[in-house]
């Protein structure tokens, strides 16, 4: 099977986020990379993609020339990556989409919900996979966890409860620091802080596992840092659309709490529990019995999670690896395999949703505000 | 130092609660059983308490019998516990304050915010200390927690946030059963279920450890097994007179959960994370710095953590120690000395208060309401 | 049922032992406090007993003296225990016994094998009970452990592994602090340092649960502080009689644990681990299944497992309570019940010749040497 | 930075280890795949190669033919990973170091102590570097550990405690697994079963970490299925040169144990404590002091530590991307960049001393034995 060819744009040298998607990418030989605009800076760009192996002609300055330049060619690649700052996350997406590209974008995928139904329905005429990166969905136990709820494993699903709380703003000493203080300034990240940045990850893995959408919800916004203009802790409540009850703390100062991305499913004849620390662990009790440890790699595994795993029982595998999961999702679903694992343009619209309705309910009181999308109201 | 003389209400055969409380009475040697009125039928009271040494004339057959016994005797009981049905604590404990008695009174104190006020006022009047069973609090790592809140060694608390969320009620199969029905039955369970029944004891924990009241909250309650008339999962929000933002979740349909109940604080300079499942350890992390593992039994504990533990680091201690210290406490509060960690009237009536303030927040779509009892507005 | 009369010598003021065997002896109820020659000074320990509440021709000012007391009343004690230094508890316990008194020794019960075995001996003529205070035995989960394996749910037991190591000894430059030198000092502790003060524990455990004795060891000792003139850290491999192999490591320089008494059994069918950091839980896994967790409480435990907890399941109960299971042993055992989980006489023995084999073992290389008393060779 | 070229010999279709070395090189794009020979039927190699995306006149048949390939090329490969089986890695990486090649040899590096130390003749004559895959001592922990060690942050260390225990191997009704049993038979695995497969990690990782080589050792193996010829479980107890004491258990059997590698060192001021399950803590206790959970990606960590890690804190990284770093420090030392964390050819003989030495100890009632290559003597 050949490899499949893949770009990026964003990434550039010294971000995070680059490394993280060419190893995501790269890891498991279903892509290579084929092209890539890197960096804002058009030189810049181009030499670092060209110091990672790009080819000259396929180094490019800027995401348009990029755009253009793949566009027309025969070898174009399969899949364009968009890892830049949020707010343009919008118009490369759609550009990509409308010119016939696969494009897998960060979260979040748009800044309004409106620009979100747009992508929605690009995607949808463009006939092409708009992917979301809502990576840790893409852990074999939050896969396995999908899964038994979807066999019905613990009947109807009661009761979902999930945190996505760290302390690494926790310092109000280290306020200006600016790779924390963006998040909680309007201009920079838009009309919510933690919940958008964090909160929306738990939300959409909620509505995931339990395969069913969130509803309306209940907000308790805080800035409990008082300088801050938007929220670092906040509490939501939320029903699904089949009725189960939902609650979602998230916090960024917390501290003490590195990564705490952690989900409890309560249904009728069983509870799960996972936290994204011990990724390889999903805890499960039946209904009067013992709490049982299911293990990545045991025999037995739903599909979803045994082909999503690549070392043997125990053997931890982690972050990177589920955002290579995505990639490996996508390879697939390029190549016509159903995937409905793969987070795409609806999740990150109805993320947009939440995020509206959220932040209106929190300046309400609390008031309940429907959390769905114009569209599927 | 001669024991104290102990006498209790209910707790009869075959209760849980009789056999804890004298465990918790009897464990350090501070008190000796010397009255008992042990259960509603007169006959069967008497002889079980004989059968537990106490002496034929003070092994009473109804509550009345034993307050008018003890009253007139010179080698009277120093502390009545109270550890009827619920309904009949307010009645019994306003009667033995009235008389003169030391009186610990199982949670809740009340049925209603009135009976509260009440009870905290004729305590008042009578000098007799009222104390109510919020054992959890004794521990002494929780202790510790609030000592290290009060030193200032968190900073200022921002905020709180602690679950008593458990399974045991979650299979819908067994809602028949008499020990777990009565609950949701607000003929016997009053106005709340889950909340009144766990969730208080969470909101005591938060307050206790935070050195502040509730001020407000919002809550949302479902009943996720339909056929119960009062909620079996809750979540309020709240906010503390200083302005500490809190979360608490209650639940007892968390299936897998056992006795989840657990409590973080979070202040400018640190976080505390306390689990009454492992109780021996406070896992603390300063601002910037490493997770720490605290032990009970530690060199350098503050004096209450200290005081209120038995064996050497490590060696656990567990529930039945921490009503034990409860008795401790009051033991050392009846001879004169002060003990502000002990629970007396006022938490018992803030907790009632909380308990409407929340079925009403609730009832209104989550409205935000005043939590304190009218007294304290 | 009336309360059996207990007595206790040594255990004076200050030291831990004394509330803890007070506590244990007391808190079910099972006993009353009637006797007691409680400190090497005998003004000291006679008004010392007083203020505990024992009659002033009962508070003894030396164990003799108590001995003679004792035996020519009517109304003697049921039950004495013996918590005075290690070299003073083979005189006083085989007194005991031989004037009738059913005793509970702490451990180590003698200090040498053929005081053991005259112990032993006594303890058979007198028809008395003689139990040693392996109290980590009496945790409802160890008895679990043992009934599982009785019953055969792991199928033959292939192998034990077992430690117990702290590190609370590590300091070097705290090795003049008197309560750690003695340990290592033979006039005072005899031939063996940590194994004969945690070893024997985690040793006598190991053939607790598996329901087999010890037939031969090797063992490597090392004094990690040079200093030192007995060891600080010790393996010990080992063979029950029915060939089951034995790991057991205990050191007390093992700095960052703090109690670290652990233990794992595995068999032809399963696997079982527990640790006595976190008592109330016993970690099991059928061979090809699930690891599950078995919770004190649970329903469908077996008897031992049941009878010998108080509180409901995940309401911890830490070690004071599993001195106090001795005791409601002993007290059932007195009373004529079968009590086999009861640790007696012939396991102290064996301990001791365990001690002694271990000693010559590690001073030949770690020859392999019968580790079993002469009497059961 | 222009990718250096990589092939691999063995690793064929199906194989486990084929994917994770695949994985490992690709994972950082440090290498490219540029030949191999995958497959020991010549075709179904080449074949395979092909689909993997290698050249055809690269994808080989044999090894051999690899060999003479590659080593005409002015583009031949810069590192060659032997991941055939066991008794054929010492000719094949014997003949590339002497063709000039750099080689990582998958564990056990030969058969014979013999071989191993003709193996670091050759590399050392060949100036070439011949890696050993001790994967595990490339967690970014356990080099903070190493690098904790050498900077004195624990003093001298006194004592080392290690386990390699899982239950794999415990069903013996599987015996006949050919997975399984050829672990078991002296034909296929040589002179040692469990200790040779797992034991030489963990005892690799006790002298990596401590920075110091094992002198001597006193093995006791059993096995626990007695139709096995070699051991499934062995105890080892060592001393190191600087005469840190040891402990080693290592076991199949020990059913509910997944993946139990764990490590814990102890020093004059302080302990670890890594474990391979949650590989991405380290535990750390100051003499005197609490203990402290030290975070893979905190601030503050030593270099190597920091080096191999790649996304921020709390995100775990798992096993690939132990093995991953593997293949990091040989790009960077291939190019010139001393990287002493690699384990290389004395490590693999090393080992092999080690194994040979226990089993003549084990054969030997436990006698002490030199555990050096004749070489070090």
């Amino acid at each position: 099977m050949t490899r499949l060819k893949w770009g990026m744009i964003g990434g550039g040298e010294g971000s995070q986020i680059g490394p993280a998607h060419r190893l995501g990418a790269l890891a498991d030989g279903r892509f290579e990379f084929a092209a890539g605009a890197l960096d804002h800076r058009p030189e810049v760009g181009r030499a670092y993609g060209q110091r990672l192996g790009l080819a000259a002609d396929r180094a490019y300055g800027h995401w348009q020339e990029m755009l253009e330049g793949e566009r027309s060619r025969d070898d174009r690649i399969d899949l364009v990556t968009v890892a830049t700052p949020n707010a343009t996350h919008f118009e490369i997406t759609k550009s990509f989409l409308e010119a016939g590209f696969n494009v897998l974008c960060e979260k979040p995928m748009t800044m309004t919900v409106e620009e979100g139904e747009e992508i929605l329905q690009v995607a949808k005429t463009s006939g092409k996979i708009c992917a979301v990166n809502y990576c840790y969905s893409a852990y074999p136990m939050v896969r396995q966890a999908r899964a038994m709820v979807r066999s019905g494993e613990l009947g109807k699903v009661r009761l979902v409860v999930t945190s996505f709380s760290h302390g690494h703003h926790g310092d109000a000493t280290d306020a200006d620091n600016p790779r924390v203080r963006w998040r909680y300034d309007p201009e920079m990240a838009g009309i919510s802080g933690q919940f958008a940045d964090c909160g929306i990850h738990a939300l959409h893995m909620a509505s995931f596992i339990c395969g069913d959408e969130v509803a309306r919800l209940s907000a308790d916004f805080a800035s409990t840092i008082a300088s801050r203009a938007l929220e670092d802790d906040a509490m939501v409540n939320f029903r699904l659309e089949g009725g189960t009850v939902g609650r979602l703390w998230t916090s960024s100062v917390a501290i003490g709490r590195q990564h705490g991305f952690d989900i409890q499913v309560f249904g009728e004849t069983g509870g799960l529990r996972w936290a994204s620390e011990q990724p390889n662990q999903l805890v499960y009790t039946p209904v009067g019995g013992r709490t049982q440890i299911i293990e990545k790699g045991e025999a037995g595994l739903h599909e979803d999670a045994q082909r999503l795993s690549r070392v043997a029982i125990a053997h931890p595998e982690g972050f990177p690896l589920a955002v290579a999961n995505i990639y490996c999702d996508l390879a697939d679903a390029i190549r016509g395999e159903a995937r409905d694992g793969l987070p795409q343009a609806e999740a990150g619209l109805r993320s947009m949703a939440a995020v509206y309705s959220a932040v209106e309910s929190a300046k309400n009181s609390g008031a309940w505000t429907d959390a769905r999308p114009p569209m599927f109201r």
